[in-house]
């Protein structure tokens, strides 16, 4: 690879970057972003060498977006009408119906691969990005068939070289899945932090109660509500059911502990306890 | 400090022993627990250094309890019929209403501290004891002016060794707030487990989807119901009020998301994301 095009030099387009630089000799990389400042600061740091413009793209050998989902969107099909035949564009969206169903019969659509990179923090902004967010994680793969063979390929060797594994997946199961090991998980966090917030207006004692396991539960309630609010939207349905159904959940134990069941409540825990087995799973791989 | 009794050495009485040890020359450790296998594998591993009964407390110059709740309730009086004059008593729960209440009579209520350290991690036994486990950590004291001059003194120059900060606090305030910042994230972090255990059978697509943020979610969701089930249950009224609270939130955010008002979900997250300075501040203090 010779040159590389992010639009969004945020966590996940700078951390690409770095781990682009990282892996491939003399790279050149290209920012694009709506947000002079965050290109600027990309610039600066050195995530990218210079800032380009959508319609330098006919010169780019791979394009990766990370922009939030409903810009990718809307800018896909234009990305698509401005790269050459031989330019693979991947999308990092944490949604992937919408996305693929956007350039579904697009003239160019064998340039795009539908990517997901399992991998984040609650932070955002190139400052926020690191050359090792990639490594050792998972990389969900959507209709990889309807990408050009080359391109495929190439894109594999790309992801191999930065640390990730790759697993594929049809859109409609990885929007469904994501939602329960994802979407709501954030939006879990959120409202607990609300919860706490709208209770503890001393905020000194919040600080000094609060402990790790508080920390963990909440760390979430820092994420970006610019990349966040689209995600909601597009995968609306699945997390719908996922937010009901964990409703229905805090409901019951709610009240097993009202009636004073609380062989019940001991139940729920022990069932639940099974998740560490999971959880271990996650960090061996 | 000469002796140290431990009654339960699991996570929080193994941490405390061995940060005793390391802090006093030549301290003996005497460990107490309803579980034979814990106790000799505290043994075995150094944290005790001798097994003992509740009838050797009259020798016991400081006895640290870290039980679960309810046995604290039952055990704490007869704990202090059986120690002397001298001993200093400290209980490490996670409720402390309840257990000041029991021995609010007692003839030796001023031999007892109540404390609550907030530490711990998500795995429990001696075998999850560390010698850090407390260092920079808050310590809650509550009812302070019950513990004798002289003890008081005793268990501050012991938490300050250790490296815990101290905050005093009555008992009904002390289990008010923790249910907020630290029994509701349990429950919401087991309910998000047990939600997507039931969710999702292939547990390898768990695995392969699931993220840091995911992980640091449900990670509480792996704690000890032994311990959890009787903390609920004594502090079912504050607990209910905040799972009302949380629920009532969650289905706002829910209403907003079956109504399309995405610029309200995009409110609800920005008003908490001030969480982060919160955060923030528990980690630089």
């Amino acid at each position: 690879m010779k040159n590389l095009y992010i639009i969004g030099v945020g966590l996940i387009g700078g951390s690409f970057a770095k781990a682009a630089r990282a892996s491939f000799a003399n790279l050149r990389i290209i920012g694009i972003d709506s947000n002079p400042e965050h290109l600027k600061k990309a610039e600066e740091i050195g995530i990218i060498d210079h800032q380009g413009g959508l319609n330098d793209l006919s010169n780019a050998e791979v394009v990766f977006i990370a922009i939030p989902v409903d810009a990718t969107v809307k800018l896909l099909p234009e990305i698509l009408d401005a790269i050459s035949d031989d330019t693979l564009v991947i999308d990092a969206g944490s949604t992937k119906e919408s996305i693929c169903m956007v350039i579904k019969n697009h003239q160019r659509r064998r340039n795009f691969l539908a990517a997901h990179p399992i991998a984040g923090t609650e932070f955002s902004g190139p400052e926020a990005a690191n050359s090792d967010l990639y490594q050792g994680k998972t990389n969900i793969i959507c209709e990889v068939e309807a990408t050009a063979f080359k391109l495929q390929e190439k894109a594999l060797d790309l992801f191999s070289r930065i640390g990730m594994r790759i697993r594929y997946m049809n859109p409609k199961a990885h929007d469904k899945h994501i939602a329960y090991v994802s979407h709501l998980s954030h939006i879990s966090s959120f409202m607990l932090g609300k919860t706490l917030m709208e209770k503890e207006k001393n905020e000194r004692d919040i600080f000094d109660m609060a402990g790790s396991g508080f920390e963990s539960t909440v760390r979430l309630a820092k994420s970006s509500p610019e990349m966040w609010t689209p995600i909601f939207k597009q995968n609306k349905e699945n997390i719908l059911e996922t937010l009901e159904e964990y409703i229905a959940n805090l409901t019951r134990f709610k009240q097993f502990m009202e009636n004073d069941e609380f062989e019940q409540v001991y139940q729920e825990m022990t069932g639940t306890n099974r998740i560490g087995k999971i959880l271990n799973g996650i960090q061996i791989n």
